[in-house]
């Protein structure tokens, strides 16, 4: 199926329309707006194969991957929408007033509320969890804003498909039309125009550091700068230490073959940097990667355009001097697979040449192979902001690496002891952001409810009597929030 | 006294002095963040009349003035401590792991730590409350970041001496002398090479647009883009409604008289815009400011460059087609004072003239005379982004305005009814804030113990021994911090 690119015109009146809903929208009680949540979850569930079929066509992911994530789309509306009813991100803060105080303190109740219209660019990766029905929209509806879904070029059907399906939801929880608006743009020109509409108030976004990169400065460049929260990936280094390595050699190995090549190594979590100290774990280590690496099967990546930026940028990375193929999965007769990959390289190089401090997006990964632990702590501290970083080490190994878990510390999201970084499981304490350049804004998170805050500002009601507050603010506490009341959280309503 | 610009050279060991100190920082106790804090109050508290003398020598600020600001620096630095310890900011969120889960869920716990070095501008018009000890400094220090701050050339021997105290202070409490770097700089470069340095991780600033855009658009164009808090300032506008109006000149008129002139009008709240429906009371309305306002003496300004700049704007706003002057206040023999000014324009002209909306910093307002209700929600869209909007209204009013509620609520921080803007309470439910270009992020606030989230970000700790783990993150939950544990906020310890 063909879809033709939204043209200026149509832009302007869509974001028009966003903002007159905007006004109603950030108004509706939460709810409700869970109500609508619950609604996309629910039709989302019961959507069948057809929707299946659709992506697996368009993406090359395996059916039962995209069963799953379709499964933790669902799990993320509904987990969302149970945490806007909660209400904790509103933040619900009063201060009663006190004539006594000189002068006087008057009454003043502060809450998040939507910040307008939000542009969410739906990832190639996700065609579910990070596109149209995905996290950011799920977040910004949670915050009452409305959203505008730019469908990836990529799986424009399914993203067509499942937009179906969140209008017939909006229309079922009587919401205005334009609480969620899809648009198809395979050009730049679409993105660049939905970004600078003086009616986007925020932009969420998940894919390539040059995507987000871009669509930051536009969002900068604005006469009326806005929020942009861009998820663009990291190389997640993976941090072996000496003691472990020399116990675990083996079943590191084995299981960072299996997270390296994970879904043909699409995921922004994947391990693309393994750094260790040369000596006979690290030989044996590198000896177990590469068997287990040698057997892995080519696969289909996303799309052709990923496809072929993988072989580029595989190709450039081995191609730099003192780079060694260490390992090379199976090949396939078939030109549009990838084939996982593993390159070793000294620290020394490593640290003076930043090209191998970047992702080849894909199943590949660089061992870093370091002399000494001071070379050890020079990768660390080169290394540029990550959504994660891994460490595998003993008790002793920890007690030992003071400095080095504080560089580590100091550039990543999230801190990972003896597993593999692949796998972001949605919950309260989930953190998955960074340090620039991981994201754009290493103060917000994508995963979990307090990605909601990216898209709400506060606003405080001075002086007003109660029936105009809203019902969050409320002297009744009529939703039952947990509310800061001067000072002390509590769910009790006031005198 | 005279201070000479920080240099290149300078810039660049002191900067990567605090990188050093942050790292070692970011990790100190709560407790022992608000004992610096309490410590620097403390100093300040006794730090008797010289430096009051000094600061009304270099701002011309009143003494009685200076020394509530003083005070209410204080009361800031405490009450950010005891933010600092309950620890509310930290959103610490602990998913605890479920093995039977498929995949099964790790342990995963998060928190907010400090996001490095700080630089802080001080500003001109609050010597002590937003500039050296300031509000910056404090929530900076409270996230457990470096601060280095960049003193306001306009009263540099002010914010030498309150230096000194807070230099003072860090050594009392045994922290790294880093912690807190004070520098001078009366160039723009001073300031350019502080928010470029790559060690700098945030900026707060409070002054002027330009100041405040110049600073945002350098930190945006850097390698790694950092976060700047700049806020810049608003015009605050205050809409009359009718019955309010008909009711309450007189009283209104005086009221506005006193907060359009409070401190020479140079408050960030400071009322620059008034909007009415013409017709009698808005005429009683008028007639009442002027003789409230002709009757105000001219007072001093800050320093040189504002009084220049409140000559020049004054002069500019008065010069545009259809603006008549409504009341100007007592001259003084001294040309250094500011003559207190109302001017005013009808709608129309209003709308159509972007430089009418701009700030004129210093006793000036601006009496917006619109023809009927659909001109009056005319302006309140027209508006840019706010600090605060005030609505003067009574019940009849409000609920035949609901369209220019929602209009004015959409451009502000704070929504205040029925009173003045000026006054910036320091509490828990205090947003000063707002959307560009009143700052450049309306996400965060600069008053209240939310503004240390300006400087923090989280961090996920995944499947870490409890011995590890920050004491904020431990299972036996030894700061007594209210956390999220699976979604349920408690004090609970953890089995």
């Amino acid at each position: 199926m063909n879809y033709t690119d939204a043209t200026a015109e149509q832009i302007h009146a869509l974001m028009e329309a966003a903002y007159t809903a905007s006004v109603a929208f950030r108004k509706v009680p939460l709810q409700q707006r869970a109500a609508l949540m619950y609604a996309i979850a629910d039709t989302l569930e019961n959507s069948g194969d057809a929707l299946i079929h659709t992506a697996m066509a368009e993406t090359h992911l395996p059916e039962a991957r995209l069963r799953g994530e379709r499964g933790r789309t669902i799990f993320q509306l509904r987990s969302y929408a149970d945490a806007t009813v909660q209400g904790d991100w509103l933040e619900a803060r009063i201060d009663t007033a006190n004539a006594e105080k000189v002068p006087a303190k008057p009454d003043i109740r502060k809450m998040l509320v939507g910040i307008g219209p939000v542009v969410v660019f739906g990832s190639s990766n996700f065609p579910f969890a990070y596109s149209t029905a995905g996290g950011d929209t799920a977040t910004a509806l949670a915050a009452g804003c409305p959203v505008i879904v730019k469908a990836h070029p990529a799986h424009p059907q399914t993203s067509q498909m499942v937009a179906d399906m969140i209008h017939a939801a909006v229309a079922a929880c009587g919401l205005p039309a334009a609480v969620f608006t899809h648009v198809h743009g395979a050009s730049f020109e679409v993105g660049q125009a939905l970004v600078l509409h003086p009616r986007t108030k925020a932009v969420g976004f998940t894919g390539s550091f040059a995507g987000g990169k871009a669509l930051f400065d536009l969002a900068n460049q604005r006469k009326e700068p806005i929020p942009v929260f861009a998820e663009m990936g990291s190389v997640n280094p993976v941090y072996l230490l000496p003691e472990k390595l020399a116990g675990d050699a083996v079943s590191i190995a084995n299981a960072y073959a299996g997270s390296i090549t994970l879904g043909v190594g699409q995921f922004c979590t994947n391990p693309g940097i393994l750094v260790g100290i040369k000596g006979s774990a690290l030989v044996n280590f590198a000896t177990a990667l590469a068997t287990a690496v040698a057997a892995i099967p080519a696969g289909n990546m996303l799309h052709a355009g990923i496809q072929k930026a993988y072989v580029a940028k595989r190709a450039a990375a081995l191609a730099q001097q003192g780079i060694t193929l260490l390992a090379a999965g199976l090949e396939s007769a078939d030109d549009a697979q990838a084939v996982a990959t593993i390159a070793t390289v000294d620290a020394a190089t490593f640290l003076h040449n930043p090209l191998l401090h970047q992702e080849v997006f894909g199943p590949f990964s660089l061992l870093v192979q370091c002399a000494d632990e001071q070379e050890l702590l020079a990768v660390a501290h080169a290394m540029e902001g990550q959504l994660t970083s891994t460490v595998m080490g003993t008790e002793n190994d920890l007690q030992s690496h003071a400095a080095l878990l504080d560089a580590i510390a100091e550039k990543c999201g999230r801190f990972i002891l003896n597993g593999v970084p692949t796998g972001v499981e949605v919950c309260h304490a989930m953190h998955h952001g960074g340090p620039f350049p991981a994201t754009t804004d290493s103060r917000f998170t994508s995963v979990g409810a307090d990605a909601i805050k990216r898209f709400a500002r506060p606003i405080a009601y001075q002086s007003w009597p109660d029936h105009w507050l809203p019902a969050e603010l409320q002297n009744a506490n009529p939703l039952q929030l947990l509310r800061s009341i001067n000072g002390q959280l509590s769910k009790d309503a006031i005198a």
